[in-house]
C-alpha cells in the first residue's frame, strides 16, 4: 500500500505512529491490522490482528525517517459525504504537494468547514505525508472527491481565489452555500475556471510571498468568523422572536 | 557553520539553493563564499569568491536531502532594527520548530508586518530549515532579538496568544503600536507573560487543531486588513481635510 495505485486497488492505507494511529480508531475509522515494533504497544483497537515485526523491519517499511514504531493499515471509507449535504466547502483543485493538502485539512477542520472537496488531478489525500501533516483532520473532516463541475452543479456559490485580482476576501460574502476553491501551487485556477465571483487576499510582496496552505487558512478563518458573526446577529434576533416579553425566560 | 554555536561564533550561515541564494543577494545580504557542484552556475553576486566542489562533495555537506547544487555562506547582519523604529510585530515566544519559525516569517512578510521579534531560547533564524521554509521572507522582513521584557518597555500593547482564553482577534484594537505573542508549540504562553491583553482565535475542535504557525498567519493577516481598513478610512477623512471644498481638486 506504498503507492497510491496499490492504495486505491486494495482500498486500504497506511497511517504511522500512535498519536495518528489513535486518531483513527478514536474517529471511528475501520483498521485491516495494526504492526509494531518489538518493544511498542498497540493501539487499542478491539478485534483488530496485530502482528509484532521482528527487531528492525518496521523502520524499513515506514515513510518516514523516524518512524514510532507502529503502523495501522485503514480502510477507506465505503462512501463520502453528499455535496447536496454541506454548505461551506474548501476546493483544492490539483493541488500538487501532499503536506500542503494536509495543512489545507487541518485548517479546515480547525475553522470549522463542512467538508473539504478534493478535484481529480491532485495529491492522494491517503499519501502519508498529508496524513501526517493533517495531524489526524483527515480522520475528522469528511473529504469528498468531485471536480469543479460537479461543485458547481450542486448549488453552491462558487469563489475562486486568485492571487492577483478579485474582490478582497474581507469584503466577500461568505453566507449561504459557498464553495471557495485554491488552486495549484505552481499554476493557480485556470482563467477560465467556472466561479460566480474571483476572490484575492490582499498582502505585501510578491505573488509567491503567500502560499496555497497559506491563503486557505487565512481564507477559512474569514469565512468563518464572518459566518459565525451572522449566526450570532441572526440568533440574537431569533432570541427576541422567541422571548417576546425580553425578560430572558 | 552546521552548527548554531559555530554559526554565531563565525558570524555567518549557510543558505542553499539556487533560488534562496539569489533572494539573499537580491535583498542586499552580504556573502562571504560560494560553492558549486560541477554542473551547477552560480548565482551572479559580483565580488564573492566562488569554488566549485569535486563531483559529490556538495551533497554531503548539504543539509537537504536534495541539493540544488549551490551553496552559500552569508553573513549576518551586523545589527538589528530597533524596537523603537516599529509599529506592528510578531513576537516568537521560546518556538521551538524551525519549520513553524519560517513560516512565521514568510507569513509576516506576506502580511507587512514591520519585523518579527525572536526571543532567547527560540530556535535560530538562521537555522537551514528556518531559512527553507521562510522562502526567502528571512532576507526581507526584519528579525529582531529581544525579550519580553524588552517588548513590553518599548512601549507597544502587548497581546498574547492563547488558545482557550481572551478577546477573540476578531473583536481586538488591532490600531497604533501592536506587538502580539505567540508561544511555544507544546506550552503555549506561561499565565504570567507580562501582557496587556489576551486574545485568542476561535476554533472548532481540540486546542492543537490549531498550530502555531497557522496561528500567526490568521493573526498576521487579520491584522494588516483591520490596520488597512483603518488607513483607508483616515485617508479619506485627510482627503476631506486637505480638500475642503470637496470638488476633488
Amino acid at each position: 500500500v506504498g503507492r497510491r495505485s496499490s492504495r486505491h486497488d486494495e482500498r486500504a492505507f497506511v497511517v504511522e505512529g500512535t498519536v495518528l494511529v489513535a486518531e483513527a480508531v478514536a474517529a471511528g475509522w475501520s483498521l485491516e491490522a495494526q504492526f509494531t515494533a518489538p518493544d511498542t504497544a498497540p493501539v487499542a483497537a478491539p478485534g483488530v490482528p496485530h502482528y509484532q515485526l521482528a527487531s528492525g523491519v518496521i523502520e524499513r517499511v515506514a515513510s518516514t525517517d523516524t518512524p514510532q514504531g507502529v503502523i495501522a493499515v485503514v480502510n477507506m471509507p465505503a462512501g463520502e459525504v453528499a455535496l447536496d449535504s454541506v454548505d461551506l466547502v474548501l476546493v483544492v483543485d490539483r493541488l500538487g504537494d501532499p503536506g500542503n493538502l494536509g495543512t489545507v485539512l487541518r485548517s479546515a477542520e480547525a475553522a470549522g468547514l463542512d467538508a473539504v472537496v478534493v478535484t481529480p488531478g491532485s495529491v492522494d489525500r491517503f499519501n502519508p505525508k498529508t496524513v501526517r501533516a493533517s495531524a489526524g483532520a483527515l480522520f475528522r473532516v469528511p473529504t469528498i472527491t468531485a471536480d469543479l463541475a460537479d461543485v458547481h452543479d450542486a448549488g453552491f456559490r462558487v469563489l475562486g481565489t486568485s492571487s492577483h485580482r478579485g474582490t478582497s476576501h474581507r469584503r466577500v460574502d461568505w453566507s449561504g452555500r459557498v464553495a471557495v476553491i485554491v488552486g495549484n501551487e505552481a499554476h493557480g485556477l485556470p482563467d477560465d475556471t467556472p466561479v460566480d465571483e474571483w476572490i484575492t487576499i490582499q498582502h505585501r510582496g510578491r505573488a509567491e510571498s503567500l502560499n496555497v496552505a497559506m491563503a486557505a487558512t487565512v481564507l477559512c478563518f474569514e469565512a468563518a468568523s464572518q459566518r459565525h458573526d451572522l449566526e450570532q446577529r441572526a440568533g440574537e434576533h431569533g432570541a427576541d422572536a422567541l422571548d417576546p416579553d425580553g425578560d430572558g425566560a
